[in-house]
């Protein structure tokens, strides 16, 4: 039996659109002789719909559509389909008023409704603020023709944190029940696990290593359907795969794109068998490098924008961003804009020049020096007196903020804002300035990876400027400012944010781990204070377990020293 | 016996400064006799803690804070302290990591803890990211002295939420368990609920009406503790209170202030008896002006500012928010700007300059012409043969908003972003422009309430310019530019929104009511594309049931009808 994967690319909302979608790998998969379609977690309406499940007429659609797809879909086609459904018994009982549900449909009616079980509540999830539990796992039987002979398979239905809880691999338990366990005990033949799992660096070989263990410990095949696409923040890889009884990896899709993945259940082996196995992405930087291309592609076509526009510093961060701008859009559709000041070095000018050069995008170069006059004129009584400072440097910063916003508004072009994770961490970066823009691409890349990446982009060609990636970084906003004067070498800093944000370590934990106490303090004070930047930041690519995005929720007014 | 309530504003975070008030707050509480002080949920800490509760030195760092309080606390007080705890279960039964926690503290010892049993996920709630709800509800026995006799006094402990679910008095059940319904079958005499409950419209007829149902229903005894202070976008209101057990209020204290409620309990009776009771706030305009004093009050001096700095354009918000800065930080410490432009109707300039008569405050004007002059000669080639139009009008919105911040930045004033909720819905607003500032003070009141809260502060004296109040509003971005030009009325405007927003209904329900399908689909499409906007928008005070803050969770990237 061929069962096959519908890794497509939902947007979030679009009921139509996505069972448009569906039903085209429907048909693709009835042509491939495909008895079984999987699609991912919440398919119809994409994950993670977040707020809109508070419209009972955004649930009331999304029950009419599995109908209308139900009857449009081919009839030797099963389908597993994701929704969220109302639960009827949430007011008697006093539970919450939906379900994350996948619906399985079959000659134009629903067979089954079988509802998630797991539901997390950490880092970027909030299911629990709209879905009831469902107290049972369970499977369906599906009649499948075996040499004119008709067998029954017996699937398993999960739903994407159904099978994050097993014991044995994790050292613990995850949550208090076991749905895997639960199906192993009513003999289910095979396991399919419908998902919508955000990317993190590496987060695929915890997948495959995870369910490979199951399936082997279980001597029961898993196939693992992952949603791709980036929605906002988020961005899922898709990497659809299948694992058979022994744990081997026998079907696996390509990442970060959409596909029709085909697997094969034997039902004489009772097993599943190989099919197309394409290779896992081997090196995290091309990983990371082809998730935030997606992330920025996304953002752009699901909020109808054609064209970028980014301002150029020279500086490493802006040419990285402006490198995966054009790999998302294309050169023609990336404006660079050069913004010297008096502060700016000649370097940093030539420096924009060949990458402009280099990625063949467009430039236009705006001096900034009118502006700074300007505010100078305008502030010179109130500011008399005081020293050159943060306010100027900041200034510098926003009149760059204005022009490319002025520009962006003009010829309706989306914004990128070009800040590391680093920078975003201890808030060396302005807030209406440099921060500005619709999308952080690079806001969750440590600036340590950023260099890692621009050398691996490097390796064939050169892409980003040498002298970009060799010379020390600075914001040129005052005379001969480099990061280093205000900031730690970022080999340092980045090891103890990691220890801060990932590990959530107070400082004096990170001091008896070795680091200098003064260095360590200092850090920890300037990410505390720059809270209030982060809340107004931009929504940012997620690539690693801890971003600042929908998963950071941080009291900005406290005082904390733990 | 008298239990003395501690309505206290924390700080979150600061273990050491919270525990200090209740310190103090205890010794108060023992000078008047009061056997039983009762602090807010999680009073160690302040709520909501949120993300600081994955810090596990954080958590340590409450428990040993909690053995101190309890070794310096009064000999003869007991005392009920709110703290986050280890579930020490956690890893072994797959739950979460943490209780939210009241100990009981008692001559130099912790005597019992109690966990939260129900947790709320909605709105601005996460408690299941971080807590395991108790599977039990108890209490324990206080010994009071009554005329030379021990009596035992039967105590149920409740935190918040755990009397959130009246079967009876909101006509369906909100949680599965029933925490009330527990503590009347162990026979309790007398209940507590420890509460950190934010701040809305009428919240507290809300409370009062239901507890005061429960307490009648169950002939039993309440008293409610509640946490004041504001933290970020929430306001705590504080507003605590005792019902008998016929229901009626026999203790209520003052809202909006930190204060020490003195109830009574009498064994004779196996009642409350009455103490002081604080009028409640008659007049929901009243009640929103001391919420929004409070929570600018609180975020400038949580976050270490003295002064404050607005943007003031003549109209009725920025008016509305020089008026509560002032109220907030008196009058020396809050600095008005006047930014004209050639837009800028001389009306508007003498509307700015009436109001900082009338609040006392200092101003200073700034003529924004320069800057822009500035932004057209830059801008001059590549806008060459466009119109004017949005980005030259941000352009004058942004160019204030970088005064605004220069002047912020330099001398270390925190600047109150003025922008209602009507605006925030429909995106009339500027990104980087009018939304800068550190706290948004009125993105959660509506234009129509805007007018109502200052029609009731000129009750006794002009403090608004009646001219401020009766002109057309404007942006003034453009010649003879009036709100409604792009707008629907706003009393039309405001009930649209309220069904979008608050009810959660779909166009089509909104048009089926009775509005008008074109004015609908315009402003359903304005709240939707205006989303980007608002994730960037400072954290702004919540006083209705639903802000545009951490309870609003929308995707940005998406495509909906319903």
């Amino acid at each position: 039996m061929k069962i096959a994967i519908a890794q497509f690319n939902p947007t979030i909302g679009d009921l139509t659109g996505n069972a448009q979608k569906i039903l085209e790998l429907a048909h693709q998969a009835s042509k491939n002789q495909a008895q079984l379609l999987l699609t991912p977690e919440l398919s119809l309406c994409g994950y993670p719909p977040r707020d809109y499940l508070f419209r009972s007429s955004f649930i009331d659609a999304m029950s009419k559509q599995l109908m209308a797809l139900a009857q449009q879909f081919p009839p030797e086609l099963t389908g597993l389909v994701g929704l969220a459904t109302a639960n009827s018994q949430a007011k008697e009982k006093g539970e919450k008023p939906l379900h994350n549900t996948i619906a399985v449909i079959q000659n134009g009616e629903i067979l089954y409704y079988f509802h998630k079980r797991l539901l997390p509540t950490y880092d970027v999830f909030d299911e629990a603020r709209y879905f009831q539990p469902a107290t049972v796992t369970k499977g369906f039987t599906l009649k499948i023709e075996q040499q004119e002979n008709v067998v029954p398979v017996n699937v398993g239905v999960t739903i994407c944190e159904d099978l994050w809880n097993d014991e044995a691999f994790w050292g613990q338990r995850n949550y208090q029940q076991n749905p895997l366990e639960e199906l192993v005990q009513q003999g289910v033949d095979l396991i399919v696990n419908l998902s919508a799992s955000p990317y993190r660096v590496e987060k695929q070989q915890l997948r495959e290593a995870m369910l490979s263990h199951s399936a082997k410990n279980y001597a029961l095949p898993i196939i693992y359907a992952n949603q791709v696409g980036a929605n906002d923040d988020l961005i899922f890889d898709g990497s659809s795969f299948a694992v058979n009884q022994t744990g081997e990896i026998v079907s696996r899709g390509i990442s970060f794109q959409e596909t029709l993945l085909l697997a094969e259940y034997s039902s004489q082996q009772s097993d599943l068998i190989p099919t197309t196995i394409t290779p896992m992405i081997d090196d995290s930087n091309a990983e990371i490098w082809e998730a935030l291309v997606l992330g920025v592609q996304d953002y752009a076509r699901k909020c109808g924008f054609q064209q970028i526009v980014i301002g150029l510093s020279g500086g490493i961060d802006s040419s990285l961003v402006a490198a995966i701008a054009r790999s998302a859009l294309g050169a023609n559709n990336v404006l660079g804009v050069l913004m010297p000041s008096p502060y700016s070095s000649p370097s940093s000018l030539a420096d924009a020049e060949a990458l402009v050069h280099n990625l063949g995008i467009s430039s236009t170069t705006l001096s900034i020096e009118p502006a700074m006059n300007a505010y100078d004129e305008i502030l010179s009584l109130l500011f008399a007196g005081t020293e050159f400072g943060v306010a100027e440097e900041n200034l510098q910063s926003r009149i760059r903020g204005n022009l490319l916003m002025a520009i962006a508004n003009k010829f309706n072009y989306l914004l990128l804002s070009t800040g590391n994770k680093s920078e975003m961490a201890v808030g060396y970066c302005t807030l209406y300035g440099d921060m500005n823009g619709g999308l952080a691409v690079i806001s969750d890349v440590p600036k340590t990876r950023v260099y890692s990446l621009c050398r691996w982009l490097n390796q064939n060609q050169e892409i980003i400027p040498e002298n970009v990636i060799n010379k020390p970084p600075s914001a040129e906003l005052k005379p001969d400012q480099q990061d280093q004067d205000s900031l730690p070498d970022y080999q340092l800093l980045d090891r103890i944010l990691d220890c801060l944000i990932h590990q959530h370590q107070a400082p004096e934990e990170i001091i008896a781990a070795g680091f200098d106490e003064k260095t360590v303090n200092q850090v920890t004070q300037l990410v505390r204070k720059a809270e209030f930047k982060r809340r107004q930041a931009p929504p940012g690519l997620k690539i690693t377990d801890r971003a600042f995005g929908s998963g950071w929720r941080m009291p900005i007014a406290s005082k904390i020293d733990y």
